[in-house]
């Protein structure tokens, strides 16, 4: 079999033990990955394709575009998906509030943590399965797709009974078992970018989902950790035009993590769809005043009004459109 | 209740809904790190403290250093722990031949991964639970002390049953999730210091720990990710000096990962306790040249010998000791 | 005179000796920046002011946006500045061909090195007087304004003979002398942010140029150092946005410098615009694949062409004009 | 002449015009250097030799370890350099209280800016010739030799005329008209690294200057630029280790600015000489709360002291000696 590896071109290792890492490539599509059926050989478990081409994510796997579609909603391709919400869920009335403006200004997704990741033990963690109800009150109210985050593989498939894509945090871009974990879902999933991965190691983790059999996953780049204070983080546009070129999934961006700072939202925003990406993740509290967390990055709904429109002139000049269309 | 917290120059802040975070402080550290009873009012079912010098990991809040006692192998204080081994368990045979040279140069713990968190998913993950009960015999034979990774909550009872050491790895110092789960068990962890964490960040982790009830938190500086390619890392020897300032928590350096060349391992390890580290884990492997990961910053048995004779050199200059001593 | 310094909110401080520091404030503007005549006082040779809104370069000092005019060409405001042509001044014709194809597609300046900064002693350093006279020999052919770089300040005097813009390039941003002494000459500077420099140091050193009495400084975002490899750079446009909202100067950006990959300069120069950017810099080269530097990220003409008809569009939507006209 | 060059295995470049680079290698270490006498071929001007292996800078062109001779003063090999002082020269009182503290303790080198490179042109900037007059002067009295900072190509003459090292400050790291004209002399160098310079940046820095001539180059960590903010720098200590492998090159440490926290810079002292550093480079001021530049990071001399006795202990183990005998 050795021979027969090197024959076609490939690397090969054997492992001792009866570990069975998850398949490189599931069954539909390991013609095209593997050039060659090697999960066929006797006495083989798995097969490890480690060229860049045959990566799931790899836009040589895929040339055209990967439009996710949720439940309707299309993001990729010509379609720019708009997600708007406080940062926190934290009542039905801000909820609600937050829901009806981000909708009338043209948002497809309604945004709201009720997880809550936080560096300190003692800030405000979120309202979890209560906020989770409250996100599916405002869907019901609005039609508004839900994106939430779901931080733990064990937290899975309740955030999955409410959630119409799952997102994954940019601390947990690494965490490989919820990676898998969301990758045996059929949930679209939002991947953020680590706040110091990679542009390769941001595809890896896509990799991990996509290799369970999971597609449809949406990349968001929110702000790596630099030197530079005077911004939260500092928004890497050049990733989103990197990872168009190296890959065929959607990248949409969050201008406000990636600043900190309300006043930056707006013109990053722009710039963010200028340079190509597929859409925007951005946080609009109806009183940012009062937000239990980040209300220094929130919009308020007559900003992020504005927003939306300036943001449409530009997609129509790269030939997207944010109209939200129900099938 | 707002005036008399208001009085005794607090911080308060009111939820909605049943949501009940972690205690910032448990019961018998209640009377020091709060200095009044909040959590005896009517209504109160958590309090957070915010001031920093309440924070179970300062300095402030316990002014003498912890040593942590591993079934009678103590680190801190004056006590260094010497952690060795290789980077994955690949076998049996590879592991004890590592434990037997580690522990002949002066290694208490043997460190080796049973799961592997890796960028790619088609790198070698690990033998999982294999992995630990050949971990757990090289134990027996050896009487090392077992230091491991666990990468997710759900694996932590697992794991448990055969690690002396909880390992949580850089990329998970923010998955709450599991901090909280290794808090709730009585097994010392160690906690790597994540790629691109502050200082600060780093140890709000360490609170996630304690604030559960486990207190035995060992941290380890383990190369931060900078703009410098030579090395693999830049180990960040000037964190080690600042912990030691702010935090009572024994600190270990990881050279191994820290330079990822093996030339640099030594005098790394030597500057890491010139600085005032409490032990090191180290990365040493009978055939580096075989290594199924991390070959290039092993030792060999050999150089892992030379590093223990310089090292407790400079060891005992520090007042020191990295004798190992059964209780 | 303490008394009177303090009733009217001021630092000060004593020095001895005779030293004296440059003036912060120099005549026409004092009494807006200062408040207070404190130059006047007896036995004071200089006044620092140090209040943020006393500084030249921001936004408080002077409300409305600084156009620089170069020669009739302008700069901030409305008013666009594309500045484009190869890294290095190689040869008359190389450069002539260059110059042509910039101006046809609408760049106002030719941009050329003429002395290059590398970081080897061994790599091509310039053509230097020789390279300025086909700079010059460029402008009479195609009436291009010329920017070029001076690296030392005994070299501004003959650069200055030709050149339109100074450039202070990424290196020297806090070569205070050079600073000083571009900042003692009539000619507009373009100075490039270092590139592990904050936004603040930036602000300082063009405060540098400024405080000498030499008000027309543009500034140029080329990209950070941060740990992502893929790029040559990381463009932060988010800085862009900062500086408009911190300084009056006009800011451009170099997307060339700020990928190194010449298939994400469009994009990223489309994205610079719209997030606020007062103009672009371009490497074009009329055979990218034989230039002497930097052929990796320089357009052809073709595609340069291609990257203006996009940015005019967006520049439309800022309300901005890229059109050429002289005075 | 290109057959000929190909067969000996080099690259070679045509350039238009009579540009000439510096030489890459001067007379007496061509043979060693080239390999292959260029040169001498009709119509070659200068000869660049690429490759790593050539560079003067490097281990490989030179194996054993440089040793700088200051006036009788060895650093290198065996022989650790002490520099210590005051950051700014303020009075000749305060600067020969210093000096005679440090000389006290130990330190070979009398260390004091009289040019001080400052971010905002309002900071005081140094006493300038007057500063050097009472550098000289403490010269005079305690023997101490003199380092101190050369900002500009314009000042080596006189700097020269004072100091016995020139130094070439953080920011001045790639100033290569200055790295040239420094070279020119024969006053030996202190290269401190650039706060965002890689190593292979730095060794190139350090060429400019040997080939030019002047092979006195001491190195200087001082900490990198990253996105940790409790300390001031991250010291690189993982960098002296590299350093010493790929050059032959003293190196020294500066653990004030690495740090900018008095009380880190004695361990981190003792942890860059465990690493194999050649020296330190110290701030000590007699009143650090009176300081007009760095106070929060300078010794007192009682401090300063107190380094010197662990600091010997550490190089003893090391086999360095830092006893200070003059020839």
């Amino acid at each position: 079999m050795a021979k027969k590896l090197m024959e076609a071109g490939l690397q090969y290792q054997l492992f001792q033990g009866d570990t069975a890492p998850a398949n490189g490539v599931n069954d539909q599509k390991q013609s095209v990955a593997g050039g060659i059926a090697v999960d066929g050989f006797p006495g083989v478990k798995k097969s490890n394709h480690v060229r860049e081409s045959c990566k799931l994510v790899s836009r040589e796997f895929q040339q055209e575009d990967t439009v996710v579609d949720v439940q309707g909603v299309k993001i990729g391709g010509l379609h720019l998906g708009i997600m708007a919400g406080p940062c926190a869920v934290e009542s039905q009335e801000q909820l609600l509030e937050a829901a009806r403006a981000v909708k009338r200004a043209g948002a497809q997704f309604l945004r709201g943590g009720a997880y809550k990741p936080r560096s300190s033990p003692y800030s405000f963690q979120g309202l979890e399965e209560k906020g989770l109800n409250m996100l599916a009150k405002a869907r019901e109210q609005t039609g508004l797709k839900i994106v939430t985050e779901v931080m733990d593989a064990a937290a899975v498939d309740i955030v999955s009974q409410y959630a119409d894509v799952l997102q994954i945090g940019t601390r947990n871009m690494q965490n490989f078992h919820l990676l898998k974990t969301v990758g045996k879902t059929d949930k679209p999933v939002l991947l953020k970018r680590g706040l110091a991965a990679t542009i390769s190691e941001w595809l890896d983790a896509a990799e991990y989902i996509m290799c369970e059999g999971n597609y449809n996953v949406i990349l968001c780049e929110r702000g790596i950790r630099t030197f530079e204070t005077y911004t939260r983080n500092t928004l890497d546009l050049g990733a989103v035009v990197a990872v168009k070129r190296l890959s065929h999934l959607p990248v949409i961006v969050d201008p406000s993590h990636g600043t900190g700072r309300w006043k930056m939202v707006r013109p990053m925003a722009c710039a963010a769809i200028a340079a190509g990406a597929d859409g925007l993740i951005i946080e609009v509290h109806p009183n940012p005043d009062v937000a239990l967390c980040d209300g220094k990055q929130s919009l308020t709904p007559a900003n992020f009004s504005l927003l939306m429109t300036e943001v449409g002139a530009i997609a129509a000049i790269r030939g997207k459109t944010i109209l939200y269309r129900e099938k």
